[in-house]
Formats: structure tokens, sequence, C-alpha cells
């Protein structure tokens, strides 16, 4: 069995989860307030970030994209073509560069910032790097998803899924972060109808559903966070 | 032949050279003022940042951590104990793990403020981010770089290298940060005895001699940087 120590909200745990729910393989999920840098915690990953996948036998993997190579290399799906990481040579480097993309850039420029001043800072004291919201950081945040939103407009235009033909994990590190920040009501979709309409794709596929069921207590989901016509 | 986008003194690209250096493998340098936002450049990599690696007849490859796995997957050594990547799941989470640690986590706290304060700026114009350097930003840098010291020096306190028994991906992305911090005379060597024996073996390599021939016009190299005996 596979243990996940993860936040709701994270955008990079959301990663992993979709990765995993595509594959079809369980995960327990251990939510983990890793900005109180619990001892043990420390010991699985040093760096104290989430998140962590744990798997019987082997050491604590962090990190999202590190998680994504590991799931890749020790539990790929039966089917070649179900691979999210394909297998020619220049389909890895452009679904690598895209799941970056998301995971790093996306995240520094969107989705960190909002995720963290709207949510993790809420349960924060002081010390631990809690209280009011950034208003700059998350000003910045709203105008940087324009640009990202147009880009996914236009790779969608010329090709049926971002890094290519098929499904990939491009596709679930660009949903995973755009789901987070879809929570928070933050995704001006109607700046880019072709990222709109690839997103209702990914939203409606099976490996979606726990993810739209997410509720955190005292912040409820926007309105058309889980309406797969939204 | 293999082309490489970088800076001279960019760590990422340092870590690049010393893994195409380690395999025996020619690269022409290209030196690329990314911060001038180049249209040539920007069609290579999308996100306008260094490195880039371009192979014939592959797409461009960009980022530090996805041109090792390219380079890993593409031309591997002949000896599979020489592979800077090891074979075994576990040493692959514990390489890849110490890698993300050094290009992520340390170029953010470390290298990547001092590199970018005390060199990169010196060439841009106000509008591309330049100006004076940021005293706050390199006090934290200077702050910080004495907790990642001492974690590598309880790491090779226990192990021959970073990773485990071998010289690995682990090692060269610390030594390349490293030396583009010693570059600039930033390193307390001082501070960690057993940090500073582990670099002087890294630096001894012939995957090293090409960045301590390294030299900036107008930013002569810290006195020690290139002496073997430092």
């Amino acid at each position: 069995m596979l243990t996940l120590f993860h936040q709701t909200l994270c955008p990079l745990s959301r990663y992993v989860r979709l990765i995993l729910g595509e594959y079809g393989i369980e995960v327990h999920l251990h939510e983990e307030r890793f900005w109180e840098r619990r001892e043990e915690f420390m010991l699985l990953n040093p760096a104290g970030q989430i998140p962590v996948l744990m798997a019987d036998g082997q050491p604590p993997v962090p990190g999202a994209a590190i998680i994504a190579e590991f799931i890749d290399e020790t539990m790929p799906p039966e089917r070649g073509e179900d691979r999210l990481l394909p297998a020619s040579i220049a389909e890895r480097v452009e679904v690598r560069r895209l799941a970056s993309w998301f995971n790093d850039k996306f995240h520094t420029e969107v989705s960190g910032p909002l995720v963290s001043e709207r949510v993790f800072k809420r349960y924060m004291t002081v010390a631990q790097g809690g209280g009011p919201p950034d208003t700059d950081a998350m000003r910045a945040a709203r105008h940087n998803i324009r640009y990202h939103l147009a880009y996914i407009g236009w790779l969608v235009r010329t090709r049926d899924w971002l890094a290519g033909d098929r499904l990939s994990l491009a596709d679930l590190a660009a949903a995973a972060h755009l789901s987070a920040t879809d929570y928070l009501g933050e995704v001006p979709w109607n700046a880019d109808e072709a990222a709109k309409n690839w997103y209702a794709r990914v939203k409606s596929r099976p490996s979606f559903r726990a993810i739209l069921a997410d509720t955190l207590a005292g912040l409820p989901p926007a309105v058309s966070y889980a309406d797969l016509d939204f």
C-alpha cells in the first residue's frame, strides 16, 4: 500500500493523486501540516516539503517530479500506450518540459502564491509564516494566470493534448495546478475557450473524481468547481 | 555535436557541463544572455531560462533536471558502474532527491541569489531587472549556505559520496552550485571540514578542469577558486 503525505489543495500533491488515479493505484492519503516541521516528517523529507510518497520497502520519495519518475519506473501500466510518460525520447522531453512548466513555473507564479496566501496561511502561526494574505502576491498571481491560460490554449489548438496526441503527465500537471486554483475561484475561464475545453475533458476523467469531491472545512469550493459543464 | 546554451557562472549550466565532462562528451558552449529574452532563444525554450541543451535531431532540452535525464537515457556510459544515475530504484530516489536539493533548494536559497545579484545584474538594464545588488538577498544567502555545508558534511561523514558508495549526479549538482558560489568567494569552507574534503575530491576530477579555468571579464575568481589545495 502507498501513503501520500499531502495537503488537499496542494497542487503538487494533486498531480501525484491524478497519476495514481489514472493508473488505478490506490493510495492512503495523510494530511501533513508541513509548516509545523514535525520531527517524524522531517526524517522522511529533510526538505520539509510535500508531497512525499511512501511505498513498502522503498525510501521515502519526495517531490512531484521525482515521484512521477518513481511511479513510471516501478508501477507502469500493463499497456504501453497508457503510459503517461511516453517511450520516445522527443516525447519524453516535451512531456517533462511541460510538467516542469506547471510544477515549477506555474506553481511559482500562480498556484503556489494563491494556495499559500489563501489556504495554508490560515493554519499557520505567525512564527510559521502565517498572517493576513499578501495582497500583492495574489494580485501578481491573478495577472500571471492569464498568460498561462493563453499558453495552454495555444498548445491545444495545435495538438489533441498538451504534449501531443495522447494524455500525458503534462496534462495532469497543468490540470492539478488549475484545479487547486479553480477551487479558490481564481481561474478566469472565459479568457481562453480552447483552454477551457481542454480542462473540461481532463476534468471529466474518472481520475479526477476524488479531486472534485475535496472540500476544506470553513473554505468551500467555488460554485462551479465540481461542475463538469462549467 | 551538442550545444549548451549557458552562462559561465550559472550553477545549473555547470551541472550539465560536469555531467558531460564525466562522460567525456564534447559540447559547444553558447553564452546566452537569457535576460534579454532573445526571440530565437525563446523559441528554443519558451520559459526563457538556461540551461538548454541542443542535440542533433532532438527537440531542445530545457532545464538541469530534464537534461540530466535526457543524457542518462540517450548517452549512457558503456560501463554501467560509471553511470551517474544508478540502476536500483532506492539509489535513483536518493540521487534524484539530492540533485533536486541542490538544483532547487540550494539554488533558491544560496547560489541563485548570489549569482544573480553579483553577476547577472551587472549586465542587465533596469528594465531587465538590473541595478545595484540586493544586500538583503545576499545576506540571507550567506546565512543559508552554512546549513547546506553542514548537511553535506553530515552526509559524507556516513557515506563515501553524497548519495552513497559512488559518485553520482548528486555530487555533481552540489559541486556545481558550490563552484559558482566559490568563484565569488562566498563559501565559508572552514565551517565544515568534511564538506571541504568532499569538495576537494570532486574538484580534483578531470571533469572539473574546464570549470576551474573559467574567468569572467571584470570579475576575476576568488584567490583559491582554482586551487586544488584550498
